[in-house]
């Protein structure tokens, strides 16, 4: 899940059953959020005819990424997602933290929406699947391709399938740890 | 990682090997992030002196939680991670993405260091450790107490240690697939 995975942008052209993404989804669900408020939303896109509402979204470098992969999950948040915290988080009156803050609402949103698609990653790795997650892409013509009432919100897009690892670059560099923490 | 993990809010006095953090942290960094970026960053709080700083920014509900967990994580972003950018991504000038645009700063940092935070909790736990993350706290005295100079910006914090399961909750409801996601 952490050492072989890669980020994939090229695809066997093997189909991916349905039942593995949904079985990912109730892995990566049982991770942390803050005050259980799991803002995540998701959009499968397969069809030839969702896919082409996408395409003209992504930018150049993304097209044939997205173009080839067998689904491109839209992962969003729900701008009310603090309506479920009677049903989510029952024993304290969570929803009130958010009605009268729509900056704590996107900020809560961001920031647990990332949480849980990271968790969503893993969890579809753990599956047997790759992913290929992008930040490249115009958020507001996806949500007003995917969204029309703008009640969800893209927060980033995510490739799923089987990649091909023959035209894997090699990774890129990461920080050590020693550059990004320090003990106290 | 998933099913058998929980959130924890009381702690075995068993004591956390500075080893295992680290290796969380070299399977974290590999987790993907937007142009590998890899804006998280860490305070790892364990002293008495460092806790005694840390505490008064902490809500009531939590302050306990911090003062018995044997590590509470700082987990933030770096406001200038796109000058590290030409050695993370160094086949286009990304850093000029970012440079003048501080609303794509706060985004993409506040977004990927929830992914790599994510990536962290999942990792620490293969390490057969257990978390407890929190957003109850106060941002701005956070970065005031450990942040001086603002770069470093408090994302959420991380109790770390050995929890105590015997003092575990029912776990809360989770959203199931239908209720979150749709196929196009």
């Amino acid at each position: 899940m952490f050492r072989e995975a890669r980020t994939f942008s090229h695809w066997q052209e093997r189909p991916v059953s349905k039942a593995l993404v949904d079985a990912a989804y109730e892995l990566a669900c049982l991770g942390p959020t803050s005050g259980n408020c799991q803002p995540m939303r998701l959009v499968l896109v397969h069809s030839p005819a969702a896919k082409g509402r996408l395409l003209p979204c992504v930018s150049s470098g993304n097209y044939e990424k997205v173009r080839t992969a067998p689904i491109t999950a839209i992962v969003a948040y729900d701008r009310e997602f603090h309506e479920l915290l009677p049903r989510l988080y029952p024993h304290t009156d969570a929803r009130s933290w958010f009605t009268t803050n729509p900056a704590l609402v996107e900020e809560t949103g961001l920031r647990n929406s990332s949480l849980q698609g990271a968790y969503f990653i893993l969890a579809l790795r753990a599956q047997g699947l790759d992913c290929g997650p992008m930040s490249g892409f115009d958020a507001d013509k996806v949500d007003a391709a995917f969204f029309p009432d703008r009640r969800w919100h893209t927060n980033f897009l995510l490739n799923i399938g089987y990649g091909d690892r023959d035209r894997l670059h090699p990774r890129l560099p990461r920080l050590g740890f020693a550059e990004v923490a320090r003990w106290e």
